[in-house]
């Protein structure tokens, strides 16, 4: 499968650049850093899209050829965010508020090239079992899910042992549609 | 999370062992081979807990101390059962028959000890996308999905680019349940 811009991953994620590699994809990674404050009224579902537009607008004018791909991925419970952990007791926090419940893993996603932008959400909903606390602290002690939204991996111990369902995208939750991704970037060609 | 028995792990596939590891446990993999065959009149939703029992079945009495897990992996659509593809033709056909709908993963798992067996069924809803004749050849071509059940693997391209939404334990269409498989593995502490 080839396309006919040079494509651009706007993230360090290792997970990212791995699931877009998975694609049969050649890219580069260039990631510009921005403030990912939003709008406090916006509505929780609406954050994801919202900070994906803001980290492509970053990149200013795109060359003529490349193709910016920009994402951002929520965890969402009860209108809720639950952003990255940064610490262990938030981190247990987060995991106990998930515990026995369904959430939606909202991944927003801006492609944009010199002519033409277009963004998409996508959500996943996930279903936890109820986590013990001895489950999450052998988990928190163990994978030290503080580069994660929500403080969990869907590929990491806890999601195979500790998820029940999910209905959606199971690579949404790892943190890129790529089936709606896929399909996108073939309209830009 | 350690068990009280030695685990047994009946699978040549690299992919169930290391779905396995990735529960944190420690196993030994040992294989009994069996006739597949299973009676014509079966439901075809019973057929993987069938045969999970039946390779349990060749390992005979079971030595005190461990305890042996066997499975077996179908799809399912319309009551048909698509098993392993034996050529490019074959796996065409079976991807032509999973596109543009819902089909399930039906995966059936039996654990035994010296004193104790149980048996379990789990299935995945898994919806493909249409899928073309290009996309379907690029793939049978680069993956050679000669070894999985319906020719295709959800962790290979095609289930990240073909596959719009599952529901149920993704890692069940990966070859084991492993959300209920941990829970049942607990039970027999």
């Amino acid at each position: 499968m080839s396309l006919n811009y040079r494509l651009i991953l706007a993230s360090n994620s290792p997970r990212r650049q791995a699931l877009l590699k998975s694609l049969d994809l050649d890219f580069e990674v260039k990631v510009k850093s921005i403030d990912e404050s939003y709008p406090s009224n916006l509505p929780s579902k609406e954050v994801a899209e919202y900070l994906a537009c803001k980290k492509s607008d970053a990149f200013g004018t795109i060359e003529a050829g490349s193709l910016v791909i920009t994402s951002d991925t929520t965890v969402v419970v009860d209108k809720m965010i639950l952003s990255k952990a940064k610490d262990k007791e938030e981190a247990s926090n987060m995991l106990q508020t998930l515990s026995n419940r369904t959430h939606e893993v909202v991944t927003g996603v801006c492609l944009r090239t010199a002519s033409q932008t277009k963004s998409f959400t996508e959500t996943t909903s996930v279903t936890f079992d109820e986590l013990n606390q001895d489950t999450i602290e052998y988990y928190i002690h163990t994978y030290k899910p503080y580069d994660k939204a929500g403080a969990y991996g869907i590929q990491e111990w806890i999601g195979m042992i500790g998820i029940k369902k999910i209905e959606g995208d199971y690579y949404n939750v790892m943190g890129l549609p790529l089936n709606r991704l896929h399909k996108e970037l073939l309209t830009f060609n």
